[in-house]
């Protein structure tokens, strides 16, 4: 199939990458030049603009938006949109906040386009091992797109197939690494609880690891205390236990590399994924203290003090006297 | 009564005070002969060593222990109890962990020593407010001591009669500010969990200040931005809103004095029982996901940054490439 | 002055009392004619409608309205808006979310109509203990409010003053009992932080109590097991405890009333504002654990078992063989 | 090498296969002559007491206890003791609490005998799989017992190694799947993180699932509700997502054969490691929100209501008059 991609950073240029090694065509854009030149010297056909890449598109065209969700994706949907015949479809891929999907999706549907959202995990990784995608949207225009979802998921590889898997009840793209998740918005819905869910997994590994690391202080009496070699508790749990993950292989990766994690500063971002899937839970009334937790050490990581701590000092010293001292 | 006071901090001097206040006899010993000179001005009748105090005291003599809990009073309470006559008493009035309670206090029967653990919260405010005590030891002891504990007490004060309290089937202590909570431990068990409450309660006011004092924040758009005057708040509280407290008290006049709470570092210690109480509620298997969390932000302002926290860049390193950039 | 009160339950209908306790005059409306009827007794003007209401208001009118946040606040606002003549006042003393008032307060302004958020605590103690009240809104409509606010508010009482506040930096407003928070939206802002605050405080409570309860339990070993009296913890603990609070005064008449609780079906609900307090923190990236567990227990009391719990079932019997049986 | 194994339940019997189905020798020990018969048939010799296993033992014998943590393991550990020779060696490949190994070690290192803490990860799996395996002990001892070690481990296979781990920096046995984690308790000690962290990463997948499932309710309006195909979504994360696992592994498994999970009640079990692990952390000042949180979860699920959920309700009722209707 051909198809417009906008914007070529990390993900929209792989992803692009992966499509025309599969035979795809791809129209490229992006605000830098450099990127859209780079992308040129991999096979794609470099679009000038939003109104050039409308040329040089099939009719009706087929649009993959991979720009930072908010404004960016916003602005950029509704201009397609704007100018888009009957039939065009628009792909949000990035991280949007499903809402705005089903908005979108109402919108655009006025005009005859059709608008999928693609939640879409892999990372840097993505390129060489495929990208595992959550897609919202009508039936027919997600089927429509099949050849390409198909092309860039990882495909059932050497992936143990899940025993008790029936053929006729489940959806086969399921094993291929994409999903129909349901109508607008179900996409990057599934895939902010993906988000969620990693929060929770990667904290959970932080706070082990900060247990088995803070086993050497001086503080605990000597027969308590042990001095764990934390590059191998990584590797071993690899190896046949529990809590083996992809998370895990890059934990031990990164502590061979240095088990102090000394490049890190201890500052954690967090996108917007986290934050929506506690709103989404708060609107099911379904209990998160797990992956709430792990959004806020993140919220956390990046003060050095909060206002809260002080205050605690203000109330201590208020009734008992005590006078906080750093240590 | 005639009672020997051993340990003249903060709390010690002053329970000492109040009973002598009130007609009781004090013998005082401290580590610190300035300490003790200092209690001697107000009364009390100067012991050297435990050995002078027991000779000063009556028979058979009423020891209260006012320590550091751990090594001091343990040693402390056990060099008493070598040379204890039957019928002697040893009050451990400090913050010990109530399972040394019940371990003392089987160590101590033998010797036909009796052991009371009183749990006693009222901080810098008790030589003028009286001191809430929750009380654990043998019934008979107990209210032996009743002429102590009711001096030391609140009293019924004008704090207004709980409705529907009924005579007969309550405590009349209760209402003076002291209970008789049960068996050796119980008291320092009750004490615990009152402290367990109060980091919680803490916490709940902290995070409540922090989401006001940070909505003053440039990163909010304006319309939904609020410079809000959070001594004016404090104060409002006070008054007839359903979260007044004592500690909603401090925290006004905490604020009133600075609103920025400038003197404090954000640095907040901990006592053992924030973390007795955690353990106590395992025990119990009781979910306590408030009292630990109170307890857990106080580890957590006590370091710049986690391992964990580093390990959580890590692994957003590995699978997107991400790099963190401190804000 | 005069003033139109729309919704007479618990809360409208003593707010209109208190009012007209103090001189000021209330014409009133609510859709059940009893619930008029009853206030006109109490010597309110009975309105039949909106439109009769504004027939019999001063001109500007000043109109209270005090329904359930949501629709039955936001169209009664707009059709008193729809016919109101400029410097007319709509005051929501309900519980509308901040961001709702923000918006009606940009819609009313371009015809002139003031809007006035007024964020209440004091429950069905307020008639005699007077409202804590968090105002939001333009400074000028909010003093010529004052009248109302003065009779509403508490006043000084013999609530002790704080130590240190100074007049002159302070509003002597606070001190009565009601704050001028900000613009629209700070009003109802604080008072749900103050919700949320309230939240973490009673879950606080709630754990503490749930320890001692469960130290009775058989499971434990004999000299750990303490049968505790609840009622008379919570009465020392009012008693010159750090704890003491007036969540803690109700704590001790619903115990001393029945220590089981046994009329309580242990279902939680919450309204929006616990909800909207971790919203609020979320855009602050404010970490608030306590606040946020304390509304997720809430939710996890509403329902027998999460699927969230059977699957963590699944996987163990994946893992492990373990099949859970029912305790 | 001949080894002696004592508890022949699921675990003790397919440890006892894995080592001689490799060519070790194992004398078998269980309450349960049925279980010793069973084993008998696939190679073992069989004891009758542990007596008659030390008969049968080589000199010094090797003892592998493989009972439940706590008095079985306590009593069986110092029954051999008793009449052990110099040099015997006594392995618990249970999950001990690790400062009952440290306790253990120091008394049985009076005598001569060595021994070996094994914390074992891998389930009914780890016979075909292997065992991951956390080891403590003298360094010297662990080193003897290596060719058991290596047996019951998964060895390398084709798990892909860790890019940057270094073959002379690093110990070459984490990668065949077993670690010698320090001294003794050590091994338990990492055991015991391991499942803490198993717990944390279980209650993510819970509340993410659980977010999932509710996504369906009809208190959701049309447009923001949808109906997710669970057992798809646990399938298609399997495949290149960043939250693929074993534990994800299990959960498409058990969504496969029944997306309801209608034969688990949702009461879950916790063995005693979550709450050591929280105990470690609290020794050590780490602040532990997801591990805590997964834990009290579990507490929760084996709960109808709390008592801490009925003192809310009375609360709310106490301020508002609110009356909690079960829903």
């Amino acid at each position: 199939m051909k198809i417009g991609m906008i914007g070529l950073g990390r993900m929209g240029g792989n992803i692009a990458r992966r499509l025309m090694r599969a035979g795809h065509e791809v129209v490229a854009f992006d605000r830098s030049a450099d990127a859209v030149e780079a992308l040129t010297r991999d096979g794609a056909d470099a679009a000038t603009s939003l109104e050039d890449m409308r040329v040089k598109l099939a009719t009706p065209a087929i649009w993959w938006v991979m720009l930072p969700a908010g404004e960016a994706t916003e602005s950029t949907v509704f201009q397609i949109a704007e100018d888009a015949a009957e039939g065009e479809i628009i792909i949000d891929g990035g991280n949007s906040f499903w809402k705005d999907d089903v908005r979108r999706a109402i919108a655009l549907r006025e005009k005859g386009v059709a608008y999928v959202d693609v939640g879409t995990s892999g990372g840097v990784w993505g390129l060489e091992r495929g990208y595992c995608m959550m897609i919202g949207g009508d039936d027919a225009v997600v089927r429509h797109l099949d050849p390409i979802f198909d092309t860039l998921a990882p495909g059932t590889g050497d992936i143990v197939r899940t025993p008790g898997r029936v053929a006729e009840r489940a959806d086969p793209r399921a094993e291929k690494g994409y999903i129909h998740a349901g109508p607008t918005g179900a996409g990057h819905f599934v895939k902010m609880v993906h988000n969620g869910i990693e929060y929770g997994l990667m904290q959970a590994y932080a706070e082990g690891f900060d247990i088995l690391a803070k086993r050497a202080s001086e503080h605990l009496v000597p027969e308590e205390r042990f001095d764990i070699n934390l590059t191998d508790v990584a590797e071993v749990w690899r190896r046949g236990s529990v809590i083996s993950s992809w998370l895990l292989d890059l934990t031990a990766i990164a502590l061979a590399e240095d088990e102090k994690l000394g490049r890190f500063s201890g500052h954690v971002a967090d996108s917007g994924e986290g934050q929506w899937t506690i709103d989404a839970a708060m609107e099911e009334a379904v209990p998160v203290h797990v992956l709430s937790s792990a959004l806020f050490a993140r919220y956390r990581s990046r003060v050095d003090h909060t206002f809260g701590d002080k205050l605690l000092s203000a109330m201590r010293f208020g009734f008992g006297g005590h006078t906080e001292i750093p240590q």
